[in-house]
């Protein structure tokens, strides 16, 4: 059983960038975003009704308050802040969730958020006490072995392991950065081998060669590129046909 | 029984304005800046700690986004964009307003939202449309007259008359536009007594010299000012020695 | 003989939206966002150096501050206030331009603040203060008839007035709002025709059915719809079969 | 002969922080904030007016763009977009600088730029390519031994090594950071005497109690605290009473 989320609503005003329509149409959990890097008031209107709508979950997509850089640049945030702000991101999405006849029901952090939270215990805290100060013991999504799910463990939130498609892995389990070539997996067929590769067998071929590891509870597709959502069904029915169930996480 | 109402939390980052801290010891309620005029994340989450620490009730005070005009330029907008814009504001100052063991209890729109309310039913409409997004049949603040407080009314919603204690008033009981002579009360003595009429005789001195009848369920005393804070405290005591009560609006 | 103007560099850090490299070949000037509706300082460098090398005139589309409405939504901004805030977006755009051994040419306001300056001549005197605030006595794009041609007209600045290939007119010479039905013309044929229309005959046929005289030095053709830039190389290609010659204004 | 710098028009909107007016009258050269940490266009129009009319040198404080940060949270801007940003920051401030007659005579980073360009040499790069985009060949103020007066050098800017009254210094010649203890220096006589140790005897003492040469050009005074232009009067008399020149550097 796996979970696949993707992020969505990430327009701003007169800009569009995801696919929400058909990408709600293939996952089962959505990453909304907020606000901070992306997604006014009006599309997260929209993205949570039609979420609630196909029976999709809504998560809060969190990101420091960065549009001009589509929350892609770290920052130095103080922790009580950073926390403050994380609260803020979840409360107003909370507004359409609930309005939509849903909830948050969980928080993932966006781009140099979670990429920071990977390795940095104290931003890692933060989101947590952000994501606690929100209230409701929400569960947060991240990378397997990330100091975001120890500091949700420490904080009583449940943590969900989760893994990325179309992303290239390290020996250790890491995501191999960006700015690196052959970061990113980009051959649908290599995406859709490497779903199945985390749901059925565990794990997959880091870019070594050897075989690592991945126990994930969630799947991310990503929907900010041209054929996201195409890709993203061929994931799902791809897993299906295996006989991998498809769910949000309990 | 007469409530006192103020705008508070209205810094935003390293800038400061409103002395939070002595306000919160004179109001009943307190308008709580929501990001889009003033207020960041931390600045909300410590003046809704601060307020329901001293009993006092917090309202969202809901604005335009326009922080470079603090929310005094009025705007343009499309209904369905304020009111997903009004319930956005609403619900991120929820958490921090639930976290602190209270909640946002009514709203009132900031600057030129509220100017523009008194006489635009469309916007007025938006803004409630936006105050029933955010769930829970909440009470609005407006003018005696005001188009906001009769979409209120089509809505169900509460709606809570207010006067304003250092403002000069036109015979038809409106506000003196701010532009305009003699349009602000700045001596405290004036002030104070205006008050008393509103809250005692049912009325002041309009700038014609005639009386006119304001009949208000609370009363702005304005924060953003040199001394406001002590002016409000001369308010409260001028009201309590007259034998006024003073509390929250039911 | 006869100006090609069009919107670009519209996008604002991860979103795009006008194809600024297509129609960077078709158009003679260049109306350049300048961060307040759209167009962060890398999309401005990198159009600003793109337009010099095609030797494409350079402007400053200037507007409110306004991300979240795309510069759409009307705004009461005090004079002394716009003046300022155009003159800020002259003098950044200014900076990539002369970088890439060009200058800012002429100026256009954008979208609400383009249509507010039709009829107010308050803040069209306001937009021309900020153009004279910047130095050099740019030209200023507008409508034939527009209280802000009035205003550059008073300043001594040159007007430029300009004709929409793409927009229902009224008897008037006016144009039909966008909000209205037919306001926009969306057949390529018929954009084509009618910019033949002002170049060739000086006028085109209103919604009424009258025919409508419009003196235009150049013509908008718009950037940021699907087509756009086929659309706007056919009127070009039409132009100059009919023998009119392109070419920025003096 | 020494110059004496300090931190301006670093209000936004409704909000004040600085005296500007009051330090306009003590220093040399006035670092005006340019919209991106604080200083919104009409602040920018005022503070240069203000400076070219006390015969002030203007010079761009350019910042990371964080206005809810003020600037003071490092970012991990990719280089060119950060020149890209500094350069736009030199440009806007250019137009309110010749509009007085004046001119951008220097450039110096704000906050948490500054402090990153200390020791990160990509960064450092990049604020020069920013500079340099800007054109003129603008001097960068900073700290001696920084890797941004490096960059300065090897790109063939003037550089302008500075030092700060009231901040400690290690025995290596750099700040303490802020968050240590007494890294700031709050006593007026303390500051003052610290002063005529730069200016005077080339040096101060340093936190180990050993003393520290620190060559600097310039002597930048705080301009955000209360009592700062009183305490920045101060060290201008006592440092004319003691035979420095004061001016702004060449």
């Amino acid at each position: 059983m796996i979970d696949l989320n993707a992020d969505l609503g990430e327009g701003f005003g007169r800009w569009t960038l995801t696919d929400d329509d058909a990408l709600l149409s293939v996952v089962t959990s959505a990453n909304v975003a907020c606000g901070f890097h992306a997604g006014d008031p009006s599309v997260m209107h929209r993205v949570c009704a039609l979420a609630a709508e196909r029976g999709v979950r809504i998560g809060a997509q969190v990101s420091y308050r960065d549009l001009a850089g589509f929350g892609r640049r770290a920052m130095e945030v103080p922790p009580a802040e950073l926390a403050a702000e994380v609260a803020y991101q979840i409360g107003a999405l909370r507004v359409f969730a609930e309005a939509a006849g849903s909830e948050v029901a969980y928080v993932k952090p966006h781009g140099a958020l979670y990429n920071r939270t990977v390795h940095d215990a104290a931003q890692a805290r933060a989101v947590v006490a952000g994501v606690r100060l929100a209230g409701g013991a929400l569960p947060v999504l991240g990378l397997p072995g990330s100091r975001l799910l120890d500091a949700a463990a420490e904080a009583g939130l449940p943590g969900v392991p989760e893994a990325f498609a179309d992303r290239a892995y390290t020996a250790r389990g890491t995501l191999v950065p960006r700015g690196e070539a052959d970061s990113v997996v980009t051959d649908a067929d290599a995406v859709v081998d490497r779903a199945l590769g985390f749901a059925v067998r565990g794990g997959v071929a880091a870019v070594d060669g050897t075989t690592v590891a991945v126990l994930a509870r969630s799947l991310c597709v990503h929907g900010d590129t041209p054929g996201a959502a195409r890709i993203a069904a061929r994931v799902r029915a791809a897993l299906e046909a295996a006989g991998v169930g498809i769910g949000a996480f309990a």
